[in-house]
């Protein structure tokens, strides 16, 4: 039978839709089918359960500083929820909750929302602030529905602002009383939720009721640990990167003449650049844990590359493609030297037009920022981000690589060890990525992250991150729980304090996914081992796949 | 029932092919299951079907050149495969056919391949230069099957040289004579099928056995007529563009404070930008068409951005998503001007650095040019393409406007008329677009095409291109047939000669598509109606949607 083919998103088959949330918004067909889509649920959420305790935890590095930070939390035991327990925790019991987005962006959130069960919910609207300023919206079924499965944020949007000092910890208390809350669930990133660990010990420290649970979000993945094998948003976020870089791979192969150079959203770690490869298999990947462990330089990068490069030339490959963390300039150690040195003058001085600031960079950095090219010079001058560092994002690393590589090739043109001809085209795959429709893995992953939350504010648990389990089994297998917030932290001295912080997950150099790589980077490189994932499909072949770095990781554990 | 969560692309799901084409390479799961899909087929190739001709067919302009430029070919009817017919011509006989691709990639180039049928099959290499030099590989039934349904042109690659000279031609016919050509089919674009036609020309002039079929090729969508209502690719590049446009818009939406403007391949016609508009609802969309019928100067195109960013911000809208024609520079009739003295003078001057050459740009070019940030000034001064014309893909044309927009905005707020922030985001999409796995409709119509080519030259036909109609109805009621190239062409006066073209099909004014998308915008700018098609589905819901631009032409046609 051939396919009857029909309108997508034209009149016929998109409706005005008549939601709360989205008034003005038409929906495309896929959209539509995906707010449909039923949801598995892990099998302990479906009948009775219970919530047990484990031992007593500690932290992650220095738990005496922690202990004397969260002194009603710390030593807080993990839980877990079982099934066929006795004394089943109010499930019918009504709580009030409120729930916050914090952050960038990722796949999913919308489900965590949906999956936080039976209670008056209360959204915060724009991130802490909403919080702060007192304001949300009531979350009805009606209002969340239009949501379900879809991606964004912007059922109730998202914002960077901390609840940090007392008044601001006054105004999460006045907003908690005022709405009676009994729990909040705060859905972010390490910040975020370091952040919900302070105010879930402000509340207890006052003796109010609410209580505070977190969710991890985040598309770069930094936020893991064993009880929480990944952040929401990451698989999503990598399987659409993955996408592109797979069918710049097909055109590579295809022209047989460019050099794509792919910059890769993750700022501060490399799993998503890490992820894309093994999916993709490049010729070229950078991952900057492993320049910042072996203290590479800039021209050591680029010599990796032209090596490469040269070696294909002599294959008969005049194309290729390369990944780029977007972070990748930061952990080159005299790149952050120089970036110190320029947050410092930009900061305390004037920079004078005719150069003269430059006197105070030292020999070294001088002649870095001299050997780099002007516009990236010039991104580097840019403004700051309102912590005063260098905003990234906006430099175009795979720009400054492509001028780099050139005029080494030029170099060994000359020199005879270089006979083809270079041409490099440069990618950056970010915005497209935080905001794409989840895939079913997510969507399952959220939903259920959402449902425990609520469980776990149901059998009064604070300061836990909702925690779910064994991901690589159907979702019926997987394990529902809390993991003690404290016990994620470490502490580090700012200004003189020591304040906590979950440290980020960073791409582990003896873990199984970067051994993998490793193992196969070379063959990658002088073969063409290209894989094109395709669309992300929500039916179908692939449509449940589990992603790389999951799979290698929890395969290690076992 | 809960999905079972397996590998995508691991261990378990990846073969290494054993494929002769594709030899170091490894499937997706995706991929792989894209090999296995079976393709619908019209009816009338399903059964014994005969050939019958329509009336003698003009010219699009300039029939009496056209007459004297093609004098074995002019006046051709077109043909159309009607079912039924007693004298089935020669499915059974088995001829020797050449196919080669021409040009850039578009998705489902390798379909029209696996289309053609039941003959000694042979490709020519890396386009019509492996013609020329006789470089070719033969396609049997095992070396085809790996690239069924799958993206690139990588199964025999392409090129763009032209067969022009008569040396060239010279050199056609004897690769012709040597393989026994019975005929040759040409994919590729409105260039490739005017030579597809000299060609064609040529070898009857000289009374040679080889028949010509042309395949309307291109994502740009623009080589198109009443009888071929679309080129292949289009509709899969539009769909990867506008999954990536609706990624985007939810992340503005969610995001709240950055306008993102989106340069979209397609370097002549407006095509690709005006079909994402219409799938996905942006704020704003210049159509270069328009652009260069209203004669609006860079200046117009910048107030009418600011002007809706303005109205915008009072109506609490900091954000937004902007498309943008990559040709939009091509279309201002100031820019062209200034870059035809650009070329004149980088073609036969030194231009120095102190810029002593400006002196030879007229003073509106001059004023113009001052006018452009520094880097566009860079980039209209790069190196020129084999014709010696700009290489627009090169020129960033969305960092352009946000600088322009920026400066509005900056005079706007002092003087009170704008009080908001603005952060503009650039995007190119453009490579990850034209390797794409093909569409259901691409991998259909693309087959169709290819069968339909053969069938032609079977039935002893030359000179015309495939065209596959009816493309709204379901597969099955797809109409079969060729169209004479002749009637498609014009001529055009170049180097005082009269050449045969294809003019490019450009955007209408007056067609359905454009007037739906005119009637709607006003509303698009100042209310949110993003629309978000996901991604491309290949199973269940919108895995057959036909795009607007076919829809609303063969609508407007009915």
């Amino acid at each position: 039978m051939a396919p009857s083919f029909v309108t997508n998103g034209d009149v016929a088959a998109v409706k005005t839709t008549p939601f709360a949330g989205r008034l003005a918004s038409v929906y495309s067909e896929v959209q539509t089918s995906r707010i449909d889509h039923a949801l598995p649920v892990p099998s302990v959420l479906r009948s009775p359960f219970k919530i047990v305790d484990g031992p007593a935890s500690s932290a992650a590095g220095n738990p005496d500083e922690i202990a004397k930070l969260f002194p009603n939390l710390f030593g807080q035991p993990s839980s877990m929820l079982v099934p066929n327990g006795v004394d089943n925790i109010g499930s019918d019991q009504k709580l009030k909750i409120g729930v916050v987005l914090s952050g960038g962006q990722a796949p999913g959130g919308h489900n965590v929302i949906s999956g936080i069960f039976g209670s008056t919910l209360y959204g915060f609207k724009g991130g802490p602030a909403g919080i702060m300023k007192g304001k949300y919206v009531e979350l009805t079924a009606d209002y969340i529905y239009p949501y379900r499965n879809q991606g964004g944020f912007d059922m109730i949007c998202s914002g960077r602002d901390k609840i940090e000092t007392p008044e601001q910890f006054k105004q999460a208390e006045e907003t908690a009383a005022k709405l009676d809350l009994d729990g909040l669930v705060v859905i972010g990133g390490d910040d975020s939720n370091t952040n919900a660990c302070l105010l879930a010990e402000n509340f207890r420290s006052k003796n109010l009721k609410t209580r505070v649970i977190g969710c991890p979000k985040t598309i770069d993945g930094d936020l893991k640990c064993k009880e929480v094998p990944t952040s929401f948003g990451f698989d999503t976020a990598c399987k659409i990167y993955a996408e592109m870089i797979g069918n710049v791979m097909i055109d590579a192969r295809s022209t047989g003449k460019y050099y794509h150079f792919v910059r890769l959203m993750g700022r501060a770690a490399s799993h998503i650049t890490l992820e894309c490869a093994l999916q993709t298999h490049p010729n070229i990947t950078i991952i900057g844990e492993e320049v910042a462990a072996k203290k590479l330089t800039l021209k050591n990068v680029t010599d990796y590359m032209v090596d490469v490069i040269c070696k294909r030339a002599e294959l008969g490959y005049n194309y290729g493609v390369i990944l780029i963390p977007e972070g990748l300039i930061d952990f080159i150690p005299e790149v952050q030297q120089l970036i110190a040195e320029l947050n410092e003058i930009l900061a305390h001085d004037v920079v004078d037009e005719n150069g003269l600031w430059k006197k105070k960079l030292t020999d070294q950095s001088l002649k870095l920022f001299e050997f780099l090219p002007q516009a990236i010079q010039e991104q580097l001058m840019l403004e700051r981000d309102p912590h005063g560092n260098v905003q990234v994002a906006k430099i175009e690393t795979e720009k400054m690589l492509i001028q780099m590589v050139e005029t080494e090739l030029e170099k060994r043109k000359q020199e005879g060890s270089y006979k083809a001809n270079f041409k490099g085209q440069s990618h950056f795959f970010g915005y497209e990525g935080r905001c794409g429709l989840p895939t079913n893995f997510d969507a399952s992953y959220c939903y259920a992250l959402g449902y425990g939350a609520g469980a776990l504010l149901h059998s009064g648990k604070t300061g836990l991150i909702s925690s779910v389990g064994n991901l690589c089994a159907p979702v019926e297998e997987w394990t529902v729980g809390g993991t003690a917030l404290t016990s994620m932290m470490d502490v580090e001295r700012r200004h003189g304090k020591f304040k906590p912080v979950i440290k980020k997950a960073m791409v582990e150099l003896d873990g199984a996914p970067f051994k993998k790589f490793a193992s196969l980077r070379e063959e990658w490189a002088s073969k063409n081992c290209y894989i094109s994932p395709g669309p992300i499909q929500f039916v179908g072949p692939a449509s449940n796949a589990v992603n790389h770095t999951l799979l290698l990781e929890l395969g290690a554990q076992a």
